[in-house]
C-alpha cells in the first residue's frame, strides 16, 4: 500500500499553461510580440490550437494545456497527485514594452489562478512577472500571491540577456525571500543560439539546458544565496548544463584567487542547497544529479503538456533502486518543502 | 609490476606549449591580435614569462611551457610516460588576417616540433592550423604531418563563432580522415560570455566547457561522423557539458522528426564514436562519462603546464576501482588508439 501511495502521490513541479485565448492588446500601439491563438484541426479527440507570436506560428497546443479536467483525468497514470503549472516560457514577455507585458501578463495569472481554481486543489500556479521593471515584478508577484492565490513564481534563466544571478535583479529575488515565495528558473532565449547545426528544436534540445546551466551557475558565482540565504529557488531541466559544470567551477574555486575572495562557500556547496527537477530522460545522468546535488534537492519535473515530456516521472525515479524514504522525497517530500506552506500541500 | 607499469605508462593527450619568444610579424601591418612575450620575475626557481596578445597581458607562464628537459623530470610523478602537446588555444590566430596567421602557426609547428625532438619520444605534437581558411588549413596540415612529424591536429570548439560541427569546416575533416590524422578539439572564444557573473576565469571555468559541449553536439548533429566514419576526433574537458546535454538530444531525437530525419544514427550512438579526454576534477562526473560514452572513448587530459590543471590524471583514474584492463584503456590504450599509426606509441 505504501508503494501504492508512492507511485501515484507524485508531485511535478514542471509543467505548463498556454490560454486557450489572449485578449487584445489595450495599447494603441501593438507591439509585435504580442501572441494570439487560432483554431487548428482536431486530433485524437482533442481540440488543438495555433499559437502565434507577433503572427508568427510558434507552436500548435491542445487542451491539456488549458482544460482541468483533462489534466486531472490523465495525471494519476503519471503517478501525480499533484501537479504545479507555469505559463509557457515563450509567453513571460520581458522583451515587451512595460505596459502591453502588465496586461498579459496579469492575464496570464488570471488564467493559471482560474486553472488551479477549476482543480480542487490539485492543480497549484506559479506567477509570471514582468523582471524587465523590478518594481513591477515585485507588484506583480505580491497580487498573484495575495489575491489570486498563486503559491510560487516563474522565471526565465535571463531577463533580456541579462542571468537571473545578476546584481541588478536581487530586489526581486529579495522579495521573493521576504514573501517566502519559492521560484522555479525555466530556460528562456537561450544563450549558444549560433553554436547550433541542425533544425528549430535544437534551440529546446541543446540551447535551453546551455542557459539554465549557465543561470545556476550565475546564481553560485553570483552570491545569491549568500545575500538571500532563505531563498528557495529551482532549476529546469535538471539545472541544463550545471552538474557538467560544477566540478570545474569546485576546481576553479580552489584554483583562481579571484574566485575564492568572491564566493565564502565552495561551490559544490551552495549548489546543494538549490532545488533541480529530474527532467533529463536517463538514467545515469539522474544518478549524477543525486551524486552531484544530493537526494534531499531533485524534484519531479515533466514539460507535460508538450510533446518533449516524461511521460513516466515517478517511474522512473523509482527506477533508480533508492530506498522507499529517499523515492518518497524525489517523488513528492522535496517538492512539498520546495513549495513550502504557500504550496498548501502538507 | 603491472600496476608500476601501468602507473607510470600514462599517455596526456590534453597539454599546451607556449613558445619563449614570438617572432616579429613580417606583413607591413602587424594585426592587433599578434603575441609577444616580456620577461616575468623568476618564482620557484622557475623562469616565467608574460604572453602579450596585441600589447595587453594576456596570461603569466613558467619554462614548463616550453622546456622538454622541464617536462619530462615532471612527467612520471604524474604517472605519465607521454604527453601530447598542443598550442595553447589562444595561439590558433583564427582572428588573424590569413597571412600573419599563416606566419604565426608556422612558428607555432616548427616550436612544438622542436620541443618534441629534444624530449626523445616522450612528447608527441599537434599542429595548429590556420582554419579562417580551410584550403591553407589542409596545406599547412599536410606540411605539419609529413615534414615536421607532428601527429595530430589541434583545433578551437569554433572558428571565429562556426561550431566545428559545421558544413563549412567539412572539407578540412575530410581531409583529417584521408590522411589519418586524429583531431583534437579545445575550447576556444567561448559561447555564453553574457551569462558569466563573476570574475574573469569564470571564462576558462564555465564557457570554456560549454562551448565544447555545443561543439560536440554540432558534430553529432551535424552528421560529420556519418560523413567522416574514419575520423577520429577528441574533446576537451571531458567534453565539457555534452555529457549532461546528450540524453536530451536522445530523447529530442526521438520526439522530433526534423532531428531524425536528418540524423540516420541515434545521437547516444554517434556519442559513442567519439574521444574525450577526462579532465574533469571529479569521481562522479567521471563515472557518469563512463557511462554515457563508453571505457573505450576516454583519454587522460591534465592541461598540462597550466595553473588550472589536473596534477594525478592516472591516480585520479585509478581510484575509479575498475578492472585493469579498463583501466589500462582509459590510461593509455584509448589514446594508442586515438592517436593511430602516426602516433609511434604501439
Amino acid at each position: 500500500m505504501s508503494l501504492m501511495r508512492c507511485t501515484c502521490g507524485g508531485i511535478d513541479v514542471h509543467a505548463h499553461v498556454v490560454p486557450a485565448h489572449f485578449p487584445a492588446c489595450l495599447n494603441a500601439v501593438v507591439p509585435p510580440g504580442w501572441p494570439s491563438t487560432t483554431d487548428a484541426p482536431p486530433q485524437g479527440g482533442l481540440c488543438h490550437r495555433h499559437v502565434l507570436v507577433g503572427g508568427q506560428h510558434y507552436r500548435t497546443v491542445n487542451e491539456r494545456c488549458w482544460s482541468a479536467p483533462r489534466r486531472l483525468a490523465e495525471l494519476p497514470a503519471m503517478g501525480l497527485a499533484h501537479q504545479v503549472v507555469s505559463p509557457m516560457p515563450e509567453l513571460l514577455s520581458y522583451w515587451l514594452p512595460l505596459a502591453p507585458a502588465r496586461q498579459l501578463i496579469r492575464y496570464l495569472n488570471d488564467t493559471t489562478a482560474g486553472l488551479c481554481a477549476e482543480s480542487g486543489g490539485v492543480l497549484k500556479g506559479l506567477a509570471a512577472v514582468p523582471l524587465q521593471d523590478v518594481d513591477a515584478a515585485i507588484d506583480e508577484l505580491r497580487h498573484a500571491i495575495d489575491h489570486l492565490g498563486l503559491v510560487g513564481v516563474e522565471v526565465g534563466s535571463n531577463v533580456n540577456g541579462v542571468p537571473v544571478g545578476h546584481p541588478s535583479l536581487r530586489p526581486f529575488f529579495e522579495a521573493c525571500e521576504a514573501m517566502d515565495v519559492p521560484v522555479f528558473v525555466h530556460a528562456l532565449k537561450p544563450a549558444g543560439m549560433d553554436r547550433l547545426v541542425g533544425p528549430a528544436p535544437l534551440q529546446q534540445v541543446l540551447a535551453y539546458p546551455t542557459d539554465v546551466g549557465l543561470a545556476a551557475a550565475s546564481v553560485i558565482t553570483g552570491g545569491l544565496l549568500q545575500a538571500c540565504p532563505r531563498l528557495r529557488i529551482a532549476f529546469s531541466h535538471g539545472g541544463g548544463t550545471l552538474a557538467s559544470l560544477l566540478p570545474r567551477l569546485q576546481q576553479g574555486w580552489h584554483t583562481f584567487p579571484a574566485l575564492r575572495d568572491q564566493l565564502p562557500e565552495a561551490p559544490r556547496d551552495t549548489a546543494r542547497s538549490l532545488f533541480y527537477d529530474t527532467l533529463v530522460f536517463d538514467q545515469p545522468t539522474l544518478d549524477h544529479l543525486l551524486a552531484t546535488f544530493g537526494d534531499s534537492q531533485l524534484l519531479l519535473g515533466t514539460d507535460y503538456p508538450f510533446n518533449f515530456q516524461e511521460a513516466e516521472p515517478v517511474a522512473r525515479v523509482q527506477a533508480l533502486g533508492l530506498s522507499a524514504s529517499r523515492t518518497e522525497a524525489l517523488v513528492a517530500g522535496n517538492a512539498r518543502r520546495f513549495l513550502g506552506p504557500r504550496g498548501g500541500l502538507g
